[in-house]
């Protein structure tokens, strides 16, 4: 089978259309997800591979998306060695004991197989159907800054005042806080590819809260040392952020394959920005609120800014909004790979 | 009496030394504040003219800063005349009925001398304390497109969707709401100079939601308008918003005297972006939350980007957090005057 065109795109390679795919597609806004998921807690459903396999196929079936991506969260490694995450609706992860001395280092010890067999399994689960259809399945993890503020603060933050004090007055200890994460996020990644992953995307959401000199100091060398851990494993990976056009220069350098890029940032200025790599996004996910022909326009104009040049995947700009109407988003896939120019042979 | 440096470096003149206000300098971090205000809601102590004028003088006390700023909110005029605003603590202005139809214009009528008769009252009982430093007055005002983003959104968002809906899917309505927000922003700045303010800043505090072509479209032309309903009083003005550095060399574009540069923008860049018109900022809020050492190194940086040229205004780049310790901001005030060297003659 030849490879798909969305492994072919993250390699800045030409494709036969523009591929596409959704940050959140699995999740809140399909219908048949909040049926089968009820109210329960997201990390339960998480922790139930025949349910989290289904919830990872049901994007794909539904938009013909070119990519699967894991039904996972960012804290799943931590609280699946223990630390003490929770995932509250409408609030986002809360950690009961936040990392706050070196005594709480001993509380991230390295991750075991054992730990993520549900992870896993519910990868084994879906790998047969995507193979089916020659569709990638996309693993990812936090990138050891996000972890870390979401570690050190103890609950979803607009400041991140607790961990921007921990880095600078306490900088060694930060460092180790860093280091261990490193090795937990390689672990998780790296379990994720041995079962099927064919692509790996980083996301460090909240990279865009630190100045340039705070990235490169703080949040950047570990992201490095991720993305070295799973070098030789020769799928690609993808860095994203949220409100990172001040830094993308500086992602770009880390060795990613893949950079991806937030709605904030027209992208024809992201492309450049990033010099030459390839890119991910970035269709602001408040557009496709307004039914199918705004959508579709917002939709043209990203597609104008990507250009012609190869390199290109075609998501959002952040994550799909829980009340996106899903025929929206199946109407913008059919435009892309109805219009999309970028790369195609 | 020589015109204050805040004034002067607002207008790109040579100063005696940096001057330096912090946003949100008037409120929560301050102790005698709490102690004056009690629990109550900030919009009943913002109507108690002894109450407001003894807020506003409270950090020129202290801090010795180079300008007082109004104890006010960007709701004020809107709830003085009845739209039915509420400002929830922790959570901020909160619409019972937000804007959603051509008939909620009518809501939105002239502002009057006597709906803000509490405002002009706080005003003129500073001034003359005021007048005994030289110290000028900043009054200010939301820019319109933050204030429909409340009114129209009911609540405080991360996602804009409804106004960004509106804006795309009803922009006639939309530009109405911004003419009716026009001449409100424009009679409410007016009556703050009448009554003493000797600068005003127009806070677009969300204007960071919007992609270049938005904000050009949809909130540039009504801060234009606005900023030109004030040219005529020849007081320095101040454009400021958050997450705004992909939108700077549009805002530099308006007729504001300075521009505002949120801390997410190196300072040196932010001056580049806005090509030579004076700034304002922009020392991360949250750099002064571990101890005055950490914050004074964090000031040091920032004054060594402002570099030596006029027209520079030392700030945060965005408010005061209420866990400041207010010795942290006493020792910047004084690091700024002494260290300072942007235009100073």
């Amino acid at each position: 089978m030849t490879e798909p065109d969305f492994l072919r795109a993250c390699r800045g390679e030409a494709v036969d259309h523009v591929p596409v795919w959704f940050m959140r597609q699995a999740g809140r806004s399909l219908p048949e997800y909040r049926a089968l998921r009820g109210n329960g807690s997201i990390l339960e459903a998480i922790a139930d591979p025949a349910i989290a396999a289904e919830v990872t196929m049901q994007p794909v079936r539904r938009y013909g998306v070119d990519a699967a991506i894991l039904f996972s969260d960012i804290v799943v490694p931590y609280h699946a060695i223990g630390f003490g995450v929770d995932v509250v609706p409408g609030r986002g992860p809360v950690i009961a004991e936040p990392f706050r001395a070196p005594r709480d280092l001993t509380r991230l010890r390295d991750l075991q197989l054992e730990d993520v067999r549900h992870v896993t399994d519910t990868i084994d689960r879906v790998i047969d159907e995507l193979s089916a259809t020659n569709t990638p399945l996309i693993g990812f993890a936090g990138a050891p800054f996000t972890v870390a503020s979401y570690l050190v603060e103890g609950a979803p933050t607009r400041e991140f005042a607790v961990i921007k004090t921990l880095m600078h007055a306490q900088p060694a200890l930060f460092d180790e806080l860093m280091d261990r994460l490193v090795a937990i996020t390689i672990a998780f990644l790296r379990v994720q590819v041995a079962h099927g992953a064919r692509a790996l995307q980083l996301f460090d959401s909240w990279a865009g809260s630190l100045t340039r000199d705070e990235y490169r100091r703080f949040a950047l060398p570990a992201t490095e040392k991720v993305l070295d851990g799973v070098a030789d494993l020769n799928v690609p990976t993808i860095l994203f952020g949220v409100g990172t056009g001040e830094l993308l220069d500086l992602m770009a350098s880390a060795n990613s394959t893949v950079v991806g890029i937030d709605w904030h940032v027209d992208l024809d200025e992201g492309r450049r920005r990033v010099k030459g790599k390839p890119v991910q996004g970035n269709l602001d996910p408040a557009r496709c609120l307004g039914g199918e022909a705004l959508a579709l326009s917002a939709t043209r104009d990203v597609l104008a800014r990507a250009g012609e040049t190869p390199g290109y995947v075609f998501n959002l700009g952040h994550g799909v909004l829980p009340a996106t109407d899903p025929a929206v988003l199946e109407a913008v896939v059919r435009l892309v790979h109805e219009e999309g120019k970028a790369g195609v042979r």
